[in-house]
């Protein structure tokens, strides 16, 4: 049963709270009348031909099929050579470019104000490609690749990036003065894309000095892409500035329009099911989504309503600082929403 | 003209503001009657036999006789090939521990209060090996090491140390969640350690979780030792927490008692000669060399100095937002030390 004129989305709720924020987000899209249809699956990766752990083959078909989708947390897998979800996803429909912005909410405090940046990570090679040795007993090396066509890739993707969502720079973060060939291909790679976008300024800063310069004045930086491990990090970190993961946003995007989008805080099974749980990220996360699929209205208003909410600071979860529900969290956020229209 | 009693120090004044604030700390030394003789090398990396580049012949010799070292900011050297200075003193002297103690400085004002935490990162292996290769064109690895010695020795004294400064526990950063052998080693020999040090806590923690707890509350953490890489970023961060470079002292220790100790900021050479630099990073270092020289009586006078002025805020440089020159700024701290006696 599709309907006209709306959008199929593959909606993979997840674990823990997953299921709670899932439908607030449903809640929200439709007061918004957001024309997005859901489609639901479980990813809990099962063994496949030769014992390869794979995606369910149904949640891979509405993915190929619907190329977005909305994801939840997940937990971490135990058992032994199971790859972390979030790998596999990423390898499975090569989510190239994890896009987290770090934007100050207005009425949530945290030590920082006016932070507006943006982390693009590499999101298939360098640290994380998996190839390990031992040399002798006690002699353990890892190996991080780095390609031309990943670096370029994510390169030129930063510099359209920045010039679709009106930002005047991009900095490219690495230490390729200690790996000099890794790092400097990479590199080497963002310096062509700048030359190719010259309306876009461009500046190279070491890791270090990245780090350093953060936590002194995030305002000073706009689009940062750098290499998977790095980009690991410094989201983390670029969270960290404007209150955390239960209210940042995250996607992963893929050549021809494929992208996941996900929320990137944990399951927390401790308040599972308590209707305690903070929506945000994932609605946040849906709305970068909305904006993917150039439906910028929609997006617009949600945020806005969320973003509300929270200013007001009258109906809040509890990691928010308030006492209210998820539900009525949600509730609000609908009513803001309908307050718009 | 060695004085009885006294100790001779190898003192590596550096390049740009480097000589001022290396004289600022010999007065302030002097003012303090630390028994301390120093003995002036310039470290400018030469070519040896065969073209390696190495420390020239006068400066490692005065250092393995006196085994301690303090260093002023040198400058990046530009021609190819050419190692980066830091890069060779570790590797000349085999310093295997970066330490670098955090501390709030009260009346310097950052957006966090009470951080009091010292970072130790493995200084000789892991992302530094210097091997790289290009596998074939376009594709490019570096191959980070990881040995079970190197990491069994910075484990130990990550423990030694908390235990010698009655800090309480150890924090193990790693990502052996993505590198399971080489993190996973460098991990399992932190629990080892820890194994064989029950009166000091041990717990571990991925470095992405590190960053993001840090800017959100880093009085949560004490003692956190980790890899070479992980410990640059981490460093530096942790140094922007409480006002960056020019507060945070900096001390590389390898076996039997030799270490130097350093100012991690850079030359500066736009006000290098002018009276305006700041000496309290390498002053806050020089300290630091004293209670690695068990000298802990001066070094504390001198310390407290130098905060009591900080805190002052009558007498400050420019960079610290006062009006004072470097040579008022050390008398102030000088006039201090005397009337503390
Ligand atoms: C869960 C883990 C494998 C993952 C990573 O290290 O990339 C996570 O930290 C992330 O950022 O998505
Ligand atoms: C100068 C550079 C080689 C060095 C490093 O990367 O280790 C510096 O950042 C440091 O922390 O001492």
């Amino acid at each position: 049963t599709y309907v006209r004129g709306f959008h199929t989305v593959t909606l993979i709720p997840g674990d823990g709270i997953g299921p709670e924020i899932s439908s607030a987000v449903m809640k929200i899209f439709e007061a918004a009348k957001a024309p997005i249809q859901w489609e639901e699956r479980n990813v809990t990766a099962i063994k496949g031909p030769g014992g390869k752990w794979m995606i369910p083959p149904d949640a891979k078909e509405s993915m190929d099929r619907n190329k977005i989708g909305l994801k939840g947390p997940l937990k971490t897998p135990i058992a032994a050579g199971h790859p972390s979800m979030n790998l596999l996803l990423r390898k499975t429909f090569d989510l190239y470019a994890n896009v987290r912005p770090c934007v100050s909410i207005e009425g949530y405090k945290t030590p920082y104000t006016d932070v507006n940046l943006v982390t693009i990570r590499e999101n298939t090679e360098g640290e994380y490609s998996g190839i390990e040795h031992v040399i002798v007993d006690g002699v353990v090396q890892s190996i991080k690749l780095i390609t031309e066509q990943a670096s370029q890739r994510i390169a030129e993707y930063a510099f359209e990036y920045a010039r679709n969502n009106q930002r005047a720079s991009v900095t490219a973060v690495h230490k390729a003065n200690i790996m000099r060939m890794s790092d400097g291909l990479f590199l080497r790679k963002c310096r062509e894309a700048a030359e190719k976008h010259k309306d876009v300024k461009f500046t190279e800063m070491y890791l270090d000095t990245v780090c350093l310069n953060m936590v002194q004045d995030p305002t000073q930086f706009d689009v940062l892409v750098m290499p998977n491990l790095y980009g690991d990090i410094l989201s983390d970190l670029c969270a960290g500035l404007i209150g955390g993961l239960g209210v940042t946003p995250s996607g992963n995007i893929g050549a021809n329009g494929v992208a996941i989008f996900e929320s990137v805080h944990g399951t927390a099974p401790d308040i599972a099911g308590k209707d305690m749980a903070n929506p945000t990220a994932l609605l946040l996360s849906a709305v970068m989504m909305l904006r993917h699929m150039g439906l910028h209205g929609h997006a617009k208003k949600i945020e806005a309503a969320c973003f509300d909410i929270i200013r007001d600071k009258k109906v809040l979860t509890k990691d928010l600082g308030g006492n209210s529900k998820c539900s009525e969290f949600t509730e609000a956020i609908c009513q803001r929403v309908l307050d718009l229209d």
